[in-house]
């Protein structure tokens, strides 16, 4: 077994550790549709999205890897940082590591976490980090036509039949209190701000809102109320499901270091 | 349970099911990879093949389905092929069902598949059927990168180190006795030579065994011996493996007919 990497608690480093592993997440949940997904259209769209959000990963991942060595420490690679990072070191959302669910709890985790890229990438065009500007512009794009394909689903869904009504209002009922962690800021978001990396995520939760209250009602779907449970993925303090997922993810690299197996 | 559909028997009908779901079984197996990959890179690169697959797959079923229409049948759509279909009803190569493997077994059979593949594209370009002709054109630049992809990686695992290369020379071994089937021509064949469908598959292999051979020579990998055994996957008499595999597809579709799910 390959030993695990540490990584750098500078804040910036952190900041993009959240972005990077969210999209890396995400991805990997997306994936699981492959091959299952109930049309053959829907699963190149959703394996599409996937192939999208791992190249936002190694592209953020990538630039964290130099950050660290810019900053004095070790250089670590995408492939390091994917492969090789213990659980508690992984910064993305809970939200994103969540099991994939049904084709409700899929569309509207989908909806909700590129409304909130879409937003972020926006900001993040004109981060202090060139680098981080330009994966911005690609990545918007992308975020931006997630969104739309997301959307377009929960609206079929939510005003569909029953079952697909009821599905999408169970999949809100189990989503909803994961959303909150998106929005919770802390010292890593206010170095961001301060250096111009990229916004607070906090300043994100209006329009995020304004826009999953739109589709909403299109969707004819009553959103939760809000709730004061906080999960806590940015920081390191996951749900239950990370360890498998990363286990499933990782046995390869750790088993043949460097390998290609 | 969705009941299930049956086919024509058509040879032409029979012979766009072969290329079809040789291409939708091998996407299948490539899927597997989708997070498994030993690399980010190699991950998306694995994962965007297997979507051309799936993509190629969509457009010859989807002729297939007209086709039986055209026949004097009932049509069949891309989803009611791929879902609603019987194991003895599906007719990919053996090849393209067995497991995925370690990487050496993956990389061999793509690069044997998408050898075939380009060589059959070619002919199909020239179609006497222009739907098929169509699609031909845009998979054979698919085909053409997929074997130059499984290229290297051959290359790169046969002239590497003693474990990659021992990895080899296993999968050689497993996967050489289901090559033969691919040139088995037999009824269907000859019905689509008559009709200017497309190529008797027999006449193919000449120009596969020398591009296989050439790229072993430079992967320094001695290709076994024929043997007797022949596969019988094209004629819808299946391995072990094929069952579980489309279990796994086609359970979403047939426990909500027509869903979302």
């Amino acid at each position: 077994m390959h030993a695990s990497i540490s990584v750098s608690p500078d804040p910036s480093v952190q900041y993009l550790l959240r972005i990077g592993d969210t999209c890396l997440l995400a991805a990997q949940r997306l994936a699981e549709w492959c091959g299952h997904a109930p049309m053959l259209e829907e699963d190149i769209a959703l394996s599409n999205m996937a192939l999208d959000l791992v190249g936002q990963a190694r592209a953020v991942l990538t630039r964290a890897g130099r950050l660290e060595a810019e900053l004095g420490g070790a250089m670590h690679d995408e492939d390091q940082l994917a492969f090789l990072r213990d659980e508690r070191d992984f910064r993305n959302l809970t939200l994103a590591e969540l099991p994939r669910g049904d084709f409700a709890v899929t569309v509207l985790r989908n909806f909700a976490l590129a409304t909130f890229f879409k937003l972020l990438w926006t900001k993040l065009e004109r981060s202090s980090d060139a680098e981080l500007a330009g994966i911005a512009g690609k990545a918007l794009k992308e975020a931006r036509y997630h969104q739309e394909h997301a959307g377009d689903w929960l609206v079929r869904l939510g005003d569909g039949n029953e079952e697909s009504a009821r599905r999408l209002h169970a999949a809100a009922d189990l989503l909803w209190p994961y959303m909150a962690e998106i929005f919770e800021s802390d010292a890593v978001d206010e170095a961001a701000l301060a250096s111009g990396l990229g916004p607070r995520w906090a300043d994100l939760q209006a329009d995020w809102r304004a826009e999953l209250d739109a589709v909403a009602s299109a969707a004819r779907l009553m959103l939760p109320a809000e709730r004061s449970f906080r999960s806590t993925g940015k920081s390191g303090r996951h749900s239950e499901h990370l360890g498998y997922i990363l286990a499933e993810m990782q046995q390869l690299q750790r088993t043949f270091p460097g390998g290609t197996w």
